[in-house]
């Protein structure tokens, strides 16, 4: 962030009178650029057979590895409203949203990930822009080892093991920190502070 | 949003190639400004005497109306980090947060509320830059009618009735619209789609 929004000026970095934290400030016009977490809403599409539907990436990060439909929320929706976006979105499939499964922290890249369970509206799914390969999996063909992120990893576990419990709850996990080199390890569930 | 980040060159509204939304996007360097929803965050603290702590707002909009600490998640925080950053902010209260209470869309303004239970680290709080008053309150002393907002009046509404049933859960509460006019109608709970 260099330039101010509201007049173009080249921005300061330093803390506002009254605040706490150093912001973009314009010297020109007097605006405050603040910088906020965004919102990663995603939804785990359960199928009438009780398989999950699963996306393979098409695009960058983690080209071919795999998730379910999550993206950043957009304006003027809600949580869900953006989950059942994401799922049409990114493997053309219908989804009911039923219910919160996780709320995951990610401070690290200053996100915050809101995970649900959904249920596919009939068969159709299939590839799209963002996604290579779009399958139907039962548990134990989840690819673990290559699954996109730990946000993703961490909700898809949740999920099988609430099910396997026959119990649904709200799930709350703090990511502590990424973890680096291998960086390929991070898929295997992370540093958790749960 | 008139000028660009990057390079401080005027940016048009229009949707991108391969986007479905427009955005703002810069013609000079290319660079598409998003415009995200933001995550406010807050704590109902609970007094060891089972008391709850409200503060009554000292800067606009809604001033001289009530509220629990709540405000705008910051970067590279959790959203419980932020609720407890919130607490000692708003009412010099050092708040242990116990666990999520309420997730609240609010589309029409682009938020997601994320309000947490809360109790007490000992009996210090007071009056700061944003609460010209703090005080302990019964269940019976909280003043319905001036609530700040609908989202704080819910999440206090649901606090108290899950507190009576002695079993806290996560709710999720979607408000539909915004009530207008007269203003003030909205503290007494607005239009929702549970
Ligand atoms: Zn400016
Ligand atoms: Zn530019």
């Amino acid at each position: 962030m260099r330039h101010c929004n509201a007049c173009g000026h080249a921005v300061e970095f330093r803390v506002p009178d009254g605040d706490h934290l150093p912001r973009h400030i314009c010297p020109h016009c007097g605006h405050i650029q603040y910088i906020n977490p965004k919102v990663v809403v995603g939804v785990i599409p359960e199928h009438a057979d009780g398989r999950v539907l699963m996306c393979r990436r098409n695009i960058e990060p983690r080209l071919g590895l795999w998730t379910f439909p999550a993206g950043y929320m957009e304006a003027s929706e809600t949580t869900a409203q953006g989950a059942a976006r994401e799922a049409m979105e990114e493997a053309q499939v219908d989804v009911h949203v039923d219910g919160l499964l996780m709320v995951i922290n990610v401070p690290y890249v200053s996100q915050v990930y809101m995970i649900y369970r959904g249920t596919m509206r009939g068969d159709h799914f299939g590839p799209t822009f963002e996604s290579s390969e779009v399958r139907l999996m039962r548990e134990d063909e989840i690819p673990w080892d290559d699954i996109a992120f730990p946000t993703i990893w961490n909700g898809l576990r949740q999920f099988f093991d609430d099910r396997a419990k026959g119990r649904y709850e709200v799930h709350s996990l703090d990511l502590a920190f990424r973890r680096k080199p291998p960086l390929r390890d991070e898929v295997a569930g992370d540093a958790a502070t749960p």
